[in-house]
């Protein structure tokens, strides 16, 4: 038996800490953005009914950004149509009007815009300043929201960034505030570098209360670069934070390169919050199997810690 | 530049948490115990000599139980006499009367002996109850401690068992007790298979507090087995506890196999303690440097996130 099998985790609860956590599953867009192979739309499509299957509520579908930025997500035409029948949420990238337009036309009921805390990426990524990059996405959820359609904002470099170093807190707060008056309905915290630690983001949660912003439009994005996805997440829990990013199987980064830029998986954020009496919703033992499943698709193992403790994958 | 070099991570302390922690390193025994190759005696020593060099001051050197079961150790008496000039607390594993004569033999100041807070791991680590083990280790400590000999008292299985399951709170409370009750300076509370979760790791500390156990004799030794070595940490410094026990570069959890029992890699640990802006005395750099020139050694790159992200070290 496995350990899973035998009841394990034991379930203690916490005090402080959310009743329940909404996974933003985004293994599906950038997971998959982020490896080397483009998996075929079947396939995709496969994979986002099966993590549907989980009990996972959110799913990140595809990235209508332009096929150059990102061939890996090309199909997203094919691919939304393959799924859209789904019974859950299923968010999709929209770098700009175009983007948004092409998602209206697929009958997309969520969308997300990716802004950068900071210049440098903001440049690196966007070619703009942030002030410009916020600009371009103003008509984006204006119009989006103008139709009924949920918006999400992501914010990179919350904690890091590989050119600046730290990034301050009130730098991230403007930003925040930014995209919530635009009408973001709510924010995704990246910490796209993984270099967060526990104090920093309660520092920058708080920050954010101060301003204003309810905990409720918050989610929390976090890579495990440095091995600190998950004392992270905790931390924002702490802070009430009930919105957590995670990637099936932790797609997306390779575990075997120095270049990993290793996405929280979502099996090892399950694991902790079944520990904890936090309710998913989600079937773990569902989920490493469709994480396996994924991997013999991929034809590596999962970098995931839980899916290989608790599957027979070997490398 | 890599991020540390940046200054990353950014120091923002959280309340509540020790100033300072004292970290046990553990690659040196408790890694390399559980690598499959035997390390060369000579590489051991320089192993642990730089250990020091990167200002850790608690390093468990070797052990001294019987090399028919841990073959890997069997140059414990050529070891510990190479390593012993050096500044630094060098702790032994002693499992019985035997062990502990060689230990002494040789000057060694620090021994640990090793419990079991189950019944069936009891049987199958020391083919004995956990009342049978604990008898056998009173004459341990008792003529430890009667030379003057610091006394740690590891204690695995706090937390689930491969055979039980879930390990109740009060059977880990009770074998706690007997070890102190015996002279015990410290314990170790280990989760040998790395189901833990944070608010398990709270009640059994505040669990333990509450038996009138001292915060300040107790150390962690979480294992990443399902990835939440990390958190598990991060709750304990929040019950109090300033002992955490980790493994250079991770030694001891292959990374690329179900096997994997994974150690919390000192690096990782480190990483999110200089975030904290908690004091350790370790060097960074130097120890990454010390678990690369490690790996190189043992012909396969380190599982230590922190390790790959700091290093160029690919696979």
């Amino acid at each position: 038996m496995n350990a899973s099998e035998l009841g394990l985790p034991m379930t203690v609860p916490a005090e402080g800490l959310p009743a329940r956590v909404r996974i933003h599953e985004v293994g599906a867009r950038d997971g998959l953005q982020n490896e080397k192979q483009t998996v075929p739309t079947a396939v995709k499509a496969e994979f986002v009914r099966r993590l549907a299957g989980t009990g996972l509520t959110t799913i990140e579908a595809t990235s209508f950004v332009h096929p150059k930025w990102v061939p890996q997500l090309a199909d997203a035409e094919d691919l939304f149509p393959a799924v859209s029948d789904l019974p859950v949420d299923l968010p999709v990238l929209v770098p700009n009007e175009r983007g948004l337009d092409r998602a209206l036309a697929l009958g997309a009921r969520r969308v997300a815009v990716f802004a950068s805390a900071t210049e440098s990426f903001a440049k690196a990524n966007l070619n703009r300043t942030v002030d410009e990059a916020l600009a371009m996405f103003e008509p984006v959820v204006a119009r989006a929201k103008g139709q009924g359609v949920h918006v999400r904002g992501y914010l990179s470099m919350c904690f890091g960034d590989p050119w600046e170093g730290a990034v301050p807190v009130p730098q991230v707060v403007r930003v925040c505030r930014a995209l919530l008056d635009m009408g973001c309905d709510e924010l995704s915290l990246g910490d796209t570098i993984g270099v967060a630690t526990p104090g920093h983001v309660t520092a920058l949660i708080g920050a954010l209360t101060q301003a204003g912003v309810p905990v409720s439009a918050l989610g929390v994005h976090f890579h495990d670069t440095y091995g600190q996805a998950l004392s992270n997440t905790l931390a924002a829990l702490q802070q009430g934070v009930a919105t957590v990013d995670a990637s099936a199987g932790g797609l997306g980064g390779c575990p075997y390169a120095k270049s990993a830029t290793g996405n929280l998986a979502t099996e090892d954020l399950v694991w902790m919050l079944r520990g904890l009496g936090i309710d998913t919703g989600v079937d773990l033992g569902r989920l490493v199997a469709t994480s396996v499943w994924m991997a013999a698709h991929l034809g590596r193992p999962s970098p995931s810690r839980t899916v290989r403790a608790l599957s027979h994958q070997e490398s």
